[in-house]
């Protein structure tokens, strides 16, 4: 089937779902938890089956690892699942009611984006993830998984599209896209598709920001920085400092630079660089850095580079304002961090540091859908529009102005016969 | 000064504007209306000028008086401020709460986008509307007026700069942009600015969308319906199409299509012919149509046509779905009406219909921030992505998720030595 003809049936698949009430869509959530439990033997096989080719395709290990979907894998999911289903319905919820006049009421009311292209790695739980997150917030989903993992979304497709139309689900909400060529057409059906979610890299997701005229959601970079201010407790500034940079090294939310005041650079550095060392990362270090530790020369290039690697850049700045002006300057409005013992100084990082996730105290780490309590994301977003940082159910929704009347005409409020009120009112939309 | 210079201005400023209490940023606003009040006999004089111009280069009447900005306008936009005044601060509002572990609380913060582009028609009032909503939303703006305004534009970016510049507000925060270069160099400082709400025709903004990185906010088309179903009340129902058709013809929230339900049709069509006639209105219709009433041929091409003239397609459908598919398929999100006595089929509409504004027994001319009781508008958005409908203080609004901690590491919550509480809290972000 042509690309075009799945992004029209898509659409329609998004207007009846958008229509469903929670319980259906609940229903079709269980279904599917349900499917993939009885479907795990013929599941776990077609992984086996990408895990073999992508063997013998000289895959690097952290990449069989994220590739592979066993029993354990399943029930993550399905607890996922089961986490989804006890969620709130985020649809049809008011967000906004006003009586414009007597008899005359106005309602904000949430409902489905539409038709969204989720373009992912090769994780098969990201397959349900995503789709199962769509399914509650009644989103049609076109994926287009990793290669690797062809045979594995294959299957999880046809088992999720087939328990949900049991479960009264519109057929075609949720499409598999095998091919790159799936994905040049998605990015042309601006039509049918309302929203374009890539998650790789940042070449990946600029070259779909560019070669479409749908909105994207989603980060090309994720330039972190830590801050130490001079009042940083030291000890704690290492296990942050450890953790942010460490923890999982190719995540987006991963410390890349670290900015060090200084006053505090010749207590904090050195047993920094010890425990940085135990940890096996490089360091990269500007002209001031060096001459209290060995590191090699960090140059302009460092402070605008995303490692994902055992590297840390460390840049020693005058004062709070420097830490600032460098981080609006060369990071990518992910997640930045203040150490410090000092509400005022925190204060003013979090409200001048122009970026989705502003921390103080704690790790780059934390800014993830999960650990926010959003039971899952689909991913982060450093735009500013619509939804910041994990992206969880509520950047899958949009909202719709319905307007209750009798008969009202705008002639007669220009003329003066009739008066708005514009009374906020507490009232859920009545239909 | 080269626009890239002026982009980085602006974005210094916005950065700095965002930290500004409300307080500030309410004097600023106070500040304004002074000076427009002291600067009236100049600004009056230099609108007189554009006048005079747009007189002598023939510019139609209805435009003219668009362009007029005289001691009443000046007045009313004087009023509009005092009511921005008195709204509440939207910037600092906590709008999620959550403690991800004891001492480790998430806050998700409202905070102004950043810098924002407008090009807009030649109206010198919606110069002080969007830059006053910008100031009161701490936003950064670069206006383009029509060239038609040019003077009065001028004027007015000097007189807000200046007045808001003694009331503590950063400079460079509000920018005048006078000729199409500046507008094409504009488009492509996506390093800058955040979003370009563009106020035109449809082609125009349509150019806007094709030919800049940075997202686009506003409508290209408005294609507006009402649906009569067969129970709507005939003399409500002729009212209603009227004042949708010919309350102010130029406007996107005009009806341009008329769907009748067949066993409603051959009571409703002629005497609203006669009351559509007395408006000077041109009828289209279908076949269907023209068998009850005269009217010129419609062709599928006038299902996609917003006239923005007193002309009215008109086609006879035979069911609610019909109704629904022909909105879905040929409309362009803005605002659609039903007339119908039912609430079930009130509802089956309001819920399927995709529009940003779905209407039950009143006018698609109320869809308008004014009307709303939004303050003002920036202008009105048919995408489904951040703001939908007509835009007031919150679609100019982002968010920032702050996390105050002390000393907490992911690695303790990845071996189980930390558990997250994900406890949903009330209190407002301390910082």
């Amino acid at each position: 089937m042509q690309m075009e003809e799945r992004g029209k049936i898509a659409e329609d698949a998004g207007i009846l779902l958008a229509a469903t009430d929670g319980y259906t869509r609940n229903a079709g959530l269980l279904a599917i938890a349900k499917a993939l439990k009885e479907n795990e033997t013929a599941i776990i096989a077609a992984n086996q089956e990408d895990m073999k080719r992508s063997q013998e395709e000289s895959l690097g290990a952290p990449l069989l690892k994220r590739l592979t979907f066993d029993a354990d894998k399943i029930n993550d999911v399905i607890q996922g699942i089961q986490s989804l289903v006890e969620l709130k319905d985020p649809l049809g919820a008011t967000k906004l009611s006003t009586q414009l006049d007597e008899g005359l009421d106005l309602y904000k009311v949430t409902c489905p984006i539409g038709v969204i292209g989720v373009i992912f790695e090769s994780r098969p739980d990201a397959f349900v993830q995503i789709s199962t997150l769509c399914l509650k917030s009644g989103n049609a989903v076109l994926l287009k998984g990793g290669h690797e993992a062809l045979a594995t979304n294959r299957i999880l497709s046809k088992v999720i599209g087939e328990a949900t139309k049991t479960a009264g689900i519109p057929d075609g909400w949720v499409q598999n896209l095998e091919t790159r060529d799936d994905v040049t057409a998605m990015l042309a059906l601006d039509q049918y598709i309302d929203l374009i979610i890539p998650r790789g890299s940042n070449s990946f997701v600029q070259y779909i920001m560019k070669n479409s005229n749908i909105p994207v959601m989603g980060h090309a970079d994720g330039i972190c920085h830590v801050y130490a201010h001079e009042d940083a407790d030291i000890e704690q500034a290492i296990d942050i400092i450890v953790d942010s940079k460490t923890q999982y090294v190719a995540a987006c939310n991963t410390l890349e630079t670290l900015l060090v005041n200084e006053n505090i650079a010749p207590t904090l550095l050195p047993p920094l660089k010890e425990a940085l060392a135990k940890k096996g990362v490089r360091l990269k270090g500007d002209a001031a850095t060096r001459n209290i530790i060995d590191a090699e020369e960090a140059t302009e290039a460092d402070w605008k580079t995303e490692y994902l690697d055992y590297i840390l850049a460390i840049r020693i700045v005058p004062t709070l304002e420097a830490a600032i002006s460098h981080i609006n300057t060369y990071g990518s409005g992910h997640t930045d961090v203040i150490l410090t013992a000092n509400e005022p100084t925190a204060r003013a990082f979090l409200t001048f540091v122009d970026s989705a996730g502003v921390f103080w105290n704690c790790s780059t780490r934390f800014s993830d859908g999960f650990r926010f309590g959003f039971g899952a994301e689909v991913g982060i977003s450093t735009s500013k529009l619509h939804a910041r940082g994990p992206v969880g159910l509520d950047g899958l929704l949009s909202y719709k102005y319905k307007l209750l009347g009798h008969g009202q005409c705008v002639a007669d409020y220009a003329s003066g016969k009739s008066r708005f009120t514009h009374l906020p009112q507490e009232t859920n939309c009545p239909i």
